[in-house]
Order: structure tokens, then sequence, then C-alpha cells
């Protein structure tokens, strides 16, 4: 049954009261703040945040490090669905993407002076940073593909590529970026690529505009299309070593994956919450909402595919505490290829059931679900997770 | 085969040759140009008009009348197809909704003077208009939940009442609207609502606001709430005669379907376009695209779903030239459950295969996905016609 | 709308009030004969077989021949749908699946004597046949793993090989096999396998076993494993010339596929008709069944996925017969990736109004279930013809 | 994790041993056997349960009993999935359906006369027993639709209706029924019915007929339609007491969805390894059949979804063994509409990836499915339990 510990139980207790009282009523004084300054941080951003980490609920995230609130994956998950029940809330609590993943690769992989340097503030939350690896110019899924070059000169490296979704990288308060690129192309396919710290200020990096998902800006973060043009860092900046960034790349994976299907699944919550709430509150054909046709089986089936995400999800969390990531690789691949789906579905039928509201401003859905819908394709598409499971699948009959 | 007749087919193409050099070429233009002025009409559009008027490739689609071009349903869903295959082109071809359906509402059930006065213009694209029926507080879908009152004082209306989602509604252009409401909330319950004709700078009339579709704002046409506060028209403004509100919603329901449905399967094909093209020009894990996995799949996949809703469509246009609106009824609902959610299937296949490119501004997807999505509540749940195609079907065995 | 000729729709009549007479009320009494003697002709059978022939509902099926009845692939496609409501219908018609197929292609391939030695008794109803082509040990979809010998010793064809699926050979009446197998295993891989005329009595051919699908001996026709062990038959049985297998599969396809989607589209309409009796006499939860839950939109979804599957095989047929096979090949392709797939589903929604009724012995359904489940698969799986649609599809994009 | 305690482990490899020693080798054997003896008792079958009672391995199901072994329903959840990968297993350890059932029935609410009569002999495997629930007139899933008659003449009960899908009822050993039917038709609704012990040989019980599923006879325990007529038994047969009817079907039901569910999770995993290990042997258009098209997300999805419905049936296990059957309701719903459409979704992906193999009698798919198929209606159709989550969900909302 996945029970909580007793301090995790208390820690939901504790996030469930911070949502209820300050996330959920200042939504919409974010998305209003927002407006003023699109890529500014809002006020009631930085105002809760002091709240959040005056309470302790601040880089709940980071497990197997001191720097952390030693929490594994099983429980820090339980946490995070709760987070991720509302878009603003993971910022917050110094637990939003891509943030965590890379506070993760820096303190896994970087070395001290990278870590005084980036952890700290980014701990502090006092700094955002993105993470450079998808090209549009590549099917970047499968990540060989990647050709942004990163050429050693004397004591510098020279960098030079276009990358996108670069997220948060719109943000005035980002200012960091682990980039990934070819350090050596004629190494082993797998040894070519390295990651490497770039400040967003240095010469060369340049924001080349936002991208929408659907119609939304996703502002206050943004993903960014960012020309890096002989960007110049010190070799000190790489991570790792040279070749070693598939190496990290797979390190990175595990955890990321868990807090997105977390969140995702905090998400669908959600929606199914509205989509009850919904059914109960409106009359068709002379019958409640809840009792017309297959609005039942809608909700059932929501109960049903939520519960099992979840299920499949915690499982998941545990085998990585418990084995670590490379043998709960199958299924960390599951949970990528299941949850953001399931998500995609609830919300679809949530907004069936609100009707033109639920494409609309007037609801969180339509938002929640070109997120959901992102999600099935970012971190490599469902159908790159579904070979992999596939491919893992065989091997004890090959 | 539908077949067209030679005329629709040098209609084709006539239209194809206008879309491959006017539309498709113009499309960045135009909404450049929306950017300058969001609710303006952009001067591109405007030229554009000229010149299909010129070629005579102008109000195709009004059936059984001498102001119209004398086309069938059946001879006008094969140019609507082509028209929906860009979201500018219809209103070029001054084709567009809701206004079609608000141009055949006026020439079937206005009068004289009403033609003279809203219709005339309408067919010559000088104004636009829209059709206020959906209201924010009552599940539409069961048409006889809408509240809007319309009372008679006098020689006048009175209409009270909130509509949103009146769409066209925030274009400046935009002149006068259909709006649906209870004359007579005592009467049968079919008989209750009539429509009647609102100039929209009669004083009462207020748009509150524009809605979005997936953080899309739809300019230049959008989508309103308007709030009609003891707004006034003369008695002459009502269509038909009061309480028969339902009788020409049925009339209209038709070839409004067809059109729908058809600009669907358009989209539909230029989504299956895009994504053979996609397929065509990626490599990933060593294969062109079009090899790789699933894709042939989806891509097979969708060529039967769109051929076989583009016949079922004709099939049911047909119906209609031959039987009528009343027996094609059942044909009716079908296209209008099965094609918008072909579409979404499609489009989602689509987005699929372009990755992150599918869900951003760089692709039309993610914008052709949620109108496609929003579809399927516009004018009424997939979940109502499908209860209406399940009573039609069980009229025989009851 | 694919509205029927005059002589078509005569037919029609006549073919539906030979259903409604002699068919349907005489299916019990047939499967009541097969139990008393499995493999024979029942008696019920071959005097309806008199009764059809002399009302002239006979061999409707051979196009472009003067032995047939003169009518084109698409309107025989609406008889077909008829006789394919009554799993016993087909044969009584003389129209039955594999001997139309045979037939055809004896007439289309066949020289002289061969036409008259078995096509013939074939047309008279004399005898049956059947068609050897699939194989256990190899994946038959993709025809060029075929491995059955044919090889030529002096006047002789020597045929060695293991065949099974050899539909309606367990009966007694059958009395011939088309064999495909590898004539020169040198040769271009299309032009290895020739097609023979291999007599059922010929020393060598050994019936195996029947072979059961779900748990349905499909008698009295059946399906028989079949060993050809050295058999030898006169050069003068290969049909057309050697290394021409493929060409007269082709030719062969595409009627074959007409009828089975046909005569799936037959039985789809009954199980729609039995789920609608069934959901008018239930009574459960206090509701007529047809008004309960999902029930409504399991039978809306049943017209929109029939009704579209028809159209789209009608449209498949009139092109055959407009611009031949070759250029129907896609639309051949998507009607069998198309009609199995939905007659499974609506069969499957049937059976689940059903409940325990559906899957036994008290109503047809589970049984068409079964042969529906096996068409998804005969004559290459739903992915084979998926990917072929997939290729042609993408050609204009390569 | 649900990883089972040490005992639980420790069993899971002896029954492991076991199938691999003497179940699987034999199930050819076992149904030789039947062939010979329809409705006898396998030798082999009783030879087996001869060794896995010594092996202790034996009436592993009932929990909260000293006649058990103990298990909680978590634990013996694990078991249950290893046993039912075999359909002949689960009565070799005497843990087969529908007597486990019963066998609870009558040692939670049976009185210590009934269970020396008829527990004993069940849990000694020595005979078998039915459950008479289903009637053939009334839609049985609504249990307050149920007619059968029980009525009280002085010390008897006289019984009279019709019940169907009274499994295991064809087995010569089968020696006793529990009929459901009503002993007060003016109580209130779930007050009407009662439980009552019925010897088989009891004059006035007549076993109509074996129902076939799909074309499976299920011998040799069969699903028996049997009529009671005038049926005359002590009223010291009553299990419980009047009235108390729907109380025992209640309590009988959580058990029995873990063992159904957990048994279609075993049947899973043994068609996802068939699935896997034809793809591995088979070569199709130049590729191993594991890398072909979509086959690696066929394979992908069904370890997807077997590993999810496995995680809530366990999570279900336990919240009985926690909470009570009354607080899992919700649970124990969700795994009754989830696990069986799931098993029915992996079948039909490994049927196809066997092509026509996959729907004869070569490999044990095609009789899975139909056990399958009918699992999604046995105890209620799936819609039923969709409602019922529904309804629960909803709950705290209204």
């Amino acid at each position: 049954m996945f029970e909580p510990s007793p301090r995790v139980q208390e820690l939901k207790k504790q996030i469930q009261a911070f949502m209820d009282e300050h996330i959920y009523p200042n939504e919409k004084v974010f998305y209003e703040q927002v407006k003023q300054n699109k890529w500014g941080a809002p006020a009631i951003q930085e105002e809760l945040k002091k709240k959040a980490k005056a309470q302790g609920l601040w880089n709940l995230f980071l497990p197997e490090s001191e720097r952390g609130a030693g929490l594994s994956n099983e429980e820090y998950a339980h946490l995070c669905e709760l987070m991720g029940r509302s878009s603003i809330a993971p910022e917050i609590f110094n637990c939003s993407a891509p943030d965590t993943g890379n506070m993760e690769t820096i303190e896994r992989y970087g070395n001290d002076e990278q870590k005084e340097q980036w952890l700290k503030p980014l701990l502090a939350g006092e700094i955002r940073s993105c993470f450079s690896m998808t090209e549009p110019d590549v099917a970047s899924s499968d990540a060989t593909n990647i050709e942004c070059e990163i050429r050693r000169e004397g004591d510098e490296y020279v960098i030079n590529g276009t990358k996108w979704w670069s997220s948060g990288a719109m943000a005035d308060s980002c200012k960091i970026a682990i980039v990934m690129g070819k350090t050596n192309p004629d190494a082993p396919k797998h040894l070519q690529q390295s990651m490497i710290l770039v400040p967003l200020d240095t010469p060369g990096v340049k924001i080349v505009r936002e991208l929408l998902v659907f119609g939304y800006d996703h502002a206050p973060h943004g993903h960014a299309e960012i020309e890096y043009n002989n960007v110049r860092v010190p070799v000190s900046n790489i991570l790792l070593g040279e070749g070693r960034g598939f190496e990290i790349a797979q390190g990175r994976l595990g955890p990321g994956r868990i807090h997105h299907c977390m969140r995702a699944i905090g998400q669908a919550e959600r929606a199914l919450e509205a989509m009850c709430r919904r059914a109960a509150e409106r009359t068709a054909f002379g019958k409640p909402m809840y009792r017309l046709g297959s609005v039942p089986e809608s909700i059932a089936k929501s109960r049903c595919e939520i519960d099992q995400a979840r299920l499949l999800t915690l499982h998941a969390a545990r085998s990585m505490d418990q084995f670590g990531n490379k043998v709960a690789r199958q299924q960390i691949a599951m949970i990528k290829a299941v949850a953001p789906t399931m998500l995609c579905n609830v919300i679809d039928r949530a907004i069936q059931i609100h009707g033109a509201k639920g494409v609309c401003q007037d609801s969180f859905l339509a938002s929640a679900y070109a997120k959901a819908r992102t999600l099935r394709l970012a971190d490599g598409p469902d159908e790159v997770h579904l070979n992999s499971i596939a491919k893992m699948e065989m091997a004890q009959y090959l």
C-alpha cells in the first residue's frame, strides 16, 4: 500500500495545509502579476517561497545528499504529487523542473567549485537554471543525433549550436544552463557527448525566441530557443569529464521521471476532482450529470487509471531506492510511458464534462492538457520508452 | 464514389489553385498583421476577398437560393473541405462559420426587410455576424435549459441574459447577433424559445471579455462573452415568429454540421500530409521515421479514418439534398459525432510524430488541435449526438 | 450514396425475402443436421441450394464473365452484405469463401480444360474447393516465406509441403485444392512461387487434422491441416504458368476482400440489431437497458462504425470496377484493415449488452466473434495491410 | 513493492517448482483424459492433488480460519497468480472457483452441521460445489431482479426457479449447490433474498444442459443450466438466516474477486511470455518479429498494463486485510473492472502476434481469451462495477 512513513505523513499534512492556505488561493494573483511582468519573478511567489522555506518545506527532493531533506525517492514522490496539483507550487517549494534535475546533476557530478558557484544559489532559490539538450534540427529523442559542438581550445571550451525547449530560460532569474554537446565526434557513439555549465550571460549566448505550448507562453518561466555562438567557458565548467554526457543523462533520468509522473498524478487527481464537482453541480436532460450516460464511467475509469499509475510510480521509486536506477530502468521507462498518457486521458474526460468551460481560461484544464500533451514528448516521446521497455522485456528470451 | 460533377470539379481546381497561390503563402502574413491590430480585418484578407470574389469563388455555400451559387450540400462539401485546410481561407471565400449559418438562417427564416438590412452586407462580406446561444450558467447542450429572457414590451423586445462563445463577436466588423432566448417560459418546452436579430451597437449590449481556447485568442475573430442588459430591439427583429427558435435551430443545424465536418476533414488531410512529410524528412535510430516502429500504422490509420469520415459526410450531405434535413437527421448526428474526434486523433498522431515542434508555433498542429478539440463540444458535445443516434436507431425496435 | 441500380435493388429484395423465408428459420435445423454428420452436406443446405438456383440467386459474385450474373463488384457487394448476415447463407447462394475466390481464380487464370473440369462443377455447386497457401512453420503473411516445394519431374509436378488453414477442406464435398508453392527458389523473389491445381484424392494428399477456431470446428466446412507428400499432378495443372503465383495472388485479392468485408458488415448489422433488441427487452436498475449508462453510446458508435465501413467498402468496390484492382490497391488494403476490426468491436459491444447469453450458444455472437477475430488474421494480419497503406501513402512524398 | 513475506516467498518457490514439474508438462495429458470421460475427474488431476496435498500446497486460500493456511488475502494473492497461469492448476491445489468462494461462504456463514457435512469434504477435495445465482430470464447483474422462489413449508424450503452459469455443476464430483433466491418478496429490496444449500441429488434438481463458452465446453467442470422444480430441503439448509442473501453475497465478493483478478494476471503473464517467445522465434519481412513495426509496443504496453493491474490488485488485497472488505469496496470494484479487460487486451495482442496459431488449439490463447472475455461479465459486467466506483467517488462531493 506504499503507506508513507510517519515523517512523510507529517510532511504531507504540512504541504496539504500550505497548498490550501497559500497556493490555491493565490493562483489567480500569481498569474495577474505575471501579466504585469512576464519574465520577472512574481512577488507572490517570492513571498511564498520565504514562507515555505521558513516551514522547512524546501528542497525536499534531493535524495542521498546532506544538502537535501534526506528523503528517499519514494518518500519524496508522495510530496511531489501534492505539489504537482498546482502549476505554481513546485517552484515555491524549490522543487520545480528543470531545476531539481539540474541541482541533482550538479550535486552528483559537479566538483566543489561548481557546487559552490551554482548549486548553492539554486538550492537557496536565488537563481534558476535551464537544461539545453534538445535541438530543432535533429530527432533528439535519439540523443546520439545531438550536434552542438563543444570544442576545446586551450583552457576554454568553445560552444556552437542551437538548442530549443530550454525550459525556464526565459525567466530573468535564470542564470545558468547545462548544455549537452559533442566534445569528440570520433569517439564511440556513447562517449561523444559531454555536459558543460554555461552562464547565460556569457558572450555568444543568445535567447532567440520564446516557444509557445499550444497557445500558452508558460510565463514566468517559458521555453527558450537559444543560440550558442562561439560561446567560451573555462574548461573547468565541464561536468564529470569529457565524453561522459550520456552517463550523466542516464543518472539524471530516474528521479526526474518520478517527479514528472507524480506531478502528473497530482494534476490528474485535481482534474478528477474538477470532473466530479462539475458532474455534481450541473443538470442536463433532467438529470444531474453524475448520473447521465457515460459520465459515471468517465469518473470510474479515471479513478482506476490514476490509482494504477500512482502505484506504478511509487513502485518504480521504491525500486530505485532499493536497487538503484540501473536495476529500475524498465520501471522508470514504464512510468514515463504510462503517466503522461493517463493524465491526457483524464483531463480530456474532464474537459468533455466541463463543456466549453473546459477549453477556455475559466478552468485549469486546457492549460493542464497542453502541458500533459507536451509531457508525452518531453524527455523522449512515448514510443521511445515503449521500445526500451520491450527491449528489456525481450532480453530474457533472446 | 461521390465523384463530383464537372462544375464542382472545375471549382475544386480553381479553389485548389487559389489556395496554392494566395492562401498558403499568406498565412504568416495574415497572422503578422493580426498581431498589429488584433480585432481589425487584416489587410491581406480584404485584398484576397476581392480576388476571390472576382474569380467567382464567393458565397458558394448557400443551397436552394438565388443568392447562392446554386450548389447542393454535397457539391459544396467538396469545396468546403479544400477551404478548410487553412484557418484563414473560409472567410476569404465568404464561407466562414458562424456567418454561413447566420446567412442561411436569415435567408430561410428572415423577412425581406431583414434580408435587405443584414443578409445583403453579409453576403457582400462587408460585415460579420455572431450567434448568441450558449450560456455560461446552464448546460446549453440541452437547449431547453437556455435562460436568456426576450420579453415583449409594446413594439419592442427587451433582452436580458449572458451569452458566451459568441464566436466572431470580438471582430470590429461584427455588427449583428442572432440571439436565442425565451419569449414564453410557460409554453410547451419546445415552443418557449425564439431567435431575434440584435445589432451589436444596441445600447445594453456589452462585450464582457474574450474567451481563449487552449491559450489561443483566435484573433481576428475571437470568442466573446456578451451581456445583454435590457437590450431593446423592435418587434420586427424576431425571426420567423415567437416560439419558433427550436424550429430554426433544427433547420440551421444540418448544413452547418456538413461544413464543420468537411473543414475538419480538410484539416485532417493537411495534418496527415504534415505527418508524412515529417516522417519522410527525419531520421532516428538509424531509420527514416516513416519506417520506424508504429509510425507507418499511424499514417495508415489516419488515412483509413479520414476517408471513412469523408464518405460519411458526403453521404449525409447527399441525403440532405435528396430527402431533406429531417430524414437525414441520424446521418447528420453521426458526422458530428465522428469527424471532430477523427480530426483530434489524426492531429494527435501528427503531433507525436513532430515531437516538440508539434506542440509549438512552428507547426499548425497545436492550434488545429485546440480547435478540433473544441469542435467536439461546439454545437453539443459528442455524447449528445451519440444519444440522438441511439434514440433514432432504437426507434424501430420499440 | 451508392444507391444500387434497379436490378440490384430487385435482387436485394429477393435475397432479403429468401433470407427471411428460408435461411434464418433454418439456421438451427442446419446445425442440428451438422451434428448428425459433421463433414457431410446438410440436407437442408442442398434443398435450399436448389431453391436459390431456381430463383436465379446463384453465382452472383462473378464479375466480368459470362458465367456469372454480370454484376460489378459494387453491385454484388450490396448482395454480399445481405448473404453475410447468416453464416449458412453464402454457400446456399454458391457464394461462399474460399470457393468464390477459387472460382474467380480459375475463371481468370485457368485454361479451358481446367475450367471444364473444375470450374463447371464448382459453379454448379456440386463440389467444393480449398486454397492451400498458409504454412504452419513460417510467417506466411510475408508470402515470400512460403516453402512448399513444387518440383517439375518430366510431365509432372511433385508437391511437398505442409499447409494449414485450408478452409473448407474438411468437407466431404471438397475435391480440389489450389496450392501455392515454390517452383523456382532461385528466381527473383516474386517469381519463385506458382499456383497449381491438386485434386484432393491424389495419392500423397493427407488431411492431418481439423483446426478449431476458438472452440468451434466450423463444420460442415472446417479448416484443415494438409500434408502434401510427394503429390504428383500433371504439368497441365499449373495455373497461368510457373512463377506467376504472386501475380495470381494479387489478382485474386481484391474481390475476395470486398466479399469478406461486406459479409463482415452484414454480420455487424445483425449484431447491432441483436444489441438493440436486447436493450429493448431487458430492464436493469430500474431502467430499460437502452437508456442505461453507456448502452446508447455503444449502439450509436456501432452505427457510426458500420456505416463508415460500408461506405469505404463500396467505395473500394467502385474503384475496382472503374479503375481496376491495381489502382484500387490502397483502398482494398484499407477495407481489410478496417472492416474486421470494426466487426470485432461491434460484436464485442453486443456481447457485453447480452451478458452471459452473449458468450454461449444461445446467441450467434460468440461464434461470430471467433470468426471476426480470425478475419483480422486471415489473408494477412491487420498490421500487414496497415503497412501497405502507409507505403502507398508515403509514395507521393518520397 | 508488495515484497512478499519470507513464508510466502518460500511458498511461491514451491508452487513454481510444482507448476514446472507437474502442471505444465501434464496439461496435454489432462485434456486427453478429459476427452475420454468428459465430466469425470481426470486421473492425472487426482494424482497431482495428492502430490500437492502432500507438499502442503493445499487450501492456501482460506484467510482468518484455522482450516486454512493462515495466509492473508495479500499473501495468498501472490500464490494465486502463479496457480492462475494454468487452467488445470487451481483445482489441483484445491483452490479453484467457485469452490473457494463456496468454502469461504460456508466457513463464514454456515453452522457447524453444515460445515461438517459440506465444508469438510470440499476442503478435502473429495467433492465439488457450484453457485446457483444467475438466471437466464432477468438481468442478474442487478441482483434484486433474481426471481427463484424459496418458499417455506413447515420444516422445509421448497425451491423453484431456473439458474444458469452454475459453473462446475456438470462435473460428476459436484454434489452441492449454494442457491440464491427470494424467501420474502415483500421485504425491503435487500432483505428479500436468501442463500440455501441444495444437494444436487435432491429430487427436482435437473441439469438441463451444458453451456458452451465461445465453442468450449470447459470440461471437466462445465457450466450448467439447472432447473429447480419443487426441490425440498430441510430448513436447516438455509445459510445465516432468511433474508440475508445480500449480506452473504457482499461478504463473499471481496476474496473471490482478488482470486479471479490474480489468476487473470497469471494468465496475462503467460500470454505476454508467449508473445515474446513467438516474437523471438519468427521472422517476417526480413526482420525478427520483436523488432517489427508495432510488435515492440504491443509487448511494452502489455508489460505496463499487467504490472499496473497487479499492483492495484495487491493493493486492494492489502486494504481488505487491513481495513476489511467494506472499506475496500471501491478498490475491489476497481480490480474487477480493470483486470479482466487488461487480460483480454494482452491476450488479443498475443493472438495477433501468433497469427492463425493464436486462434486455434495449438496455443492456449484462444481458450484463455474466451474465459477472459467471460470474466468481464461474470459477477457483474464491467459497467456495473464502473458505476459502483463512480458512486463511491462521487459520494464525497454530494
